[in-house]
């Protein structure tokens, strides 16, 4: 049983083997978003806040923040949108960059313990990145590919795993503040996508005994009707021990399957959650026999 | 890997570990169907047909055809409805009844290999099932309950299993025409009801070598949103190799999860079956975003 713990100034949230399943939530990222970006860039973090305000509204438990804009200042920025989320929200934050000095800037801005995204197997990365994890004394995702790229082996991928976890190690880091990425590959292209996530997350788990996170909406990448794939593809990783995911709280389905899976987990006792969610629609059902009735008598 | 072959007078039906889902059709059940009851009693089986030809236009592999009337006679009943589903429709059936009689009534009735619905572990349900499995040479779904009763225990519930596939191979029954019932318990009361059944699943799977089966729905009893959470369920008895369902095929988002389901675990090569299926609401958006740029043009 291994739980990570990541924190804001006020709140914590565990990512853990036997906890409800962790939605970092994937929105204040301005790869794709041009008007998003076009606001960051021009300081403009009306969206960023909004953004924020509405994943946690949906159920997210933490924020992915991402300032990836080209030819704009992304350590300065990443730092500011920081700031600015901590003040709107108390979730705990993922800093999200390929910019070593983005990263840094990212963790000076942030009060708690963050969540990094990201680390990889690259020989460079790894150098780059363990030592902030260490010195700010954050948790990081660690995404299975290395200097040879990703692999479709999943043996592979595992033994990359395996090496974060081990150089972490030579850093100070616990592998409890290793969640890690085993890279969830287009299912359209990679028939085994599925399988391989499912059998990856097993070994992680079982094996070198971390928490993992994936990018679930990269599973069917080029189809149609995205969303009902990626609903059934959350629920089928959940049970194969998959204990969060970078992703859309505002997709309702997506969120309606996370939950769903956190009941079948056993990780929802009496049903809490799940009754405080779905209770409303029914009790519409419910509303409209009784009115009917009324009317009736 | 385990085929059960399932047929019809013109069509096989395999399920397999390495088979898509195989979604048997529970509709044609006058439990709680008041009028369809009345109708089925009365000789009018217009409604047995529609229900078929709506199943299977939804994607049920095999219809379950039950005729359950109190004070009726049942076994009549249930030939007349066999004979008439396989009028209209070309899928295999699966011949469900309480009553001895009444099975082999729709045995005798039906042209093809059926599935029958059930033999349990109570001795007396045994002895006098398995003789008509044997004679008919049909395959039977053995549900994991005995003489005293379902346990709560999964491994009493594993033990009963068992018991039956020994006992139907005393009778000269292969395991292969065994499809096991591991109990779903609703999970409002029982807290690890999901991952019990997970869990039996993939013992069935690897000690006994079954195929296996559930009436998925009966999870989320007494919950709200119970088709919300049925589907996440679904997904997630898929992931841990379950190999066919008791289903209401006409609820759009179960058929949604199964089929995602089909794709994650591989078993929907070159995703096929889903763009089949899901091409035509994406091909709308398309539709609309291309109509627009015509207008623009």
């Amino acid at each position: 049983m291994t739980n990570t713990v990541i924190s804001s100034k006020s709140k914590d949230v565990i990512i853990g083997f036997d906890q409800p399943f962790a939605v970092i939530g994937e929105r204040i990222n301005p790869t794709g978003r041009k008007l998003l970006a076009e606001e960051m860039k021009n300081g403009d973090y009306s969206r960023v806040e909004a953004d924020a305000l509405a994943q946690v509204a949906a159920g997210a438990h933490i924020l992915d923040v991402n300032a990836g804009i080209p030819l704009a200042d992304e350590p300065a920025i990443l730092a500011e949108s920081i700031r600015l989320v901590q003040a709107v929200t108390d979730v705990p934050l993922c800093i999200d960059s390929s910019i070593i000095a983005a990263l840094e800037a990212g963790l000076e801005a942030y009060e708690g313990k963050a969540l990094l995204n990201s680390v990889t197997g690259e020989e460079e990365r790894l150098e780059a990145v363990l030592p902030l994890v260490k010195k700010y004394g954050c948790a990081v995702i660690a995404i299975s590919n290395d200097d040879n790229g990703i692999s479709e082996d999943i043996n592979v991928r595992f033994n990359v795993a395996k090496k974060i976890v081990e150089r972490a190690q030579d850093h100070g880091i616990p592998v409890s503040d290793i969640v890690v990425d085993p890279l969830v590959m287009p299912i359209g292209a990679i028939n085994s996508a599925g399988t391989q996530v499912m059998e990856l997350v097993q070994r992680l788990r079982k094996e070198l005994k971390v928490n993992t996170t994936c990018g679930a909406s990269n599973l069917s990448f080029g189809l149609p009707n995205r969303n009902g794939l990626n609903t059934a593809f959350i629920a089928m990783a959940i049970a194969s021990g998959m204990t969060s995911a970078i992703t859309n709280p505002l997709h309702a389905e997506i969120m309606q399957s996370i939950r769903g899976a956190n009941v079948v987990m056993g990780h929802d006792p009496e049903c809490s959650d799940w009754i405080a969610n779905y209770r409303a629609p029914a009790a519409e059902g419910e509303g409209r026999r009784r009115r009917r009735s009324r009317r009736r008598g």
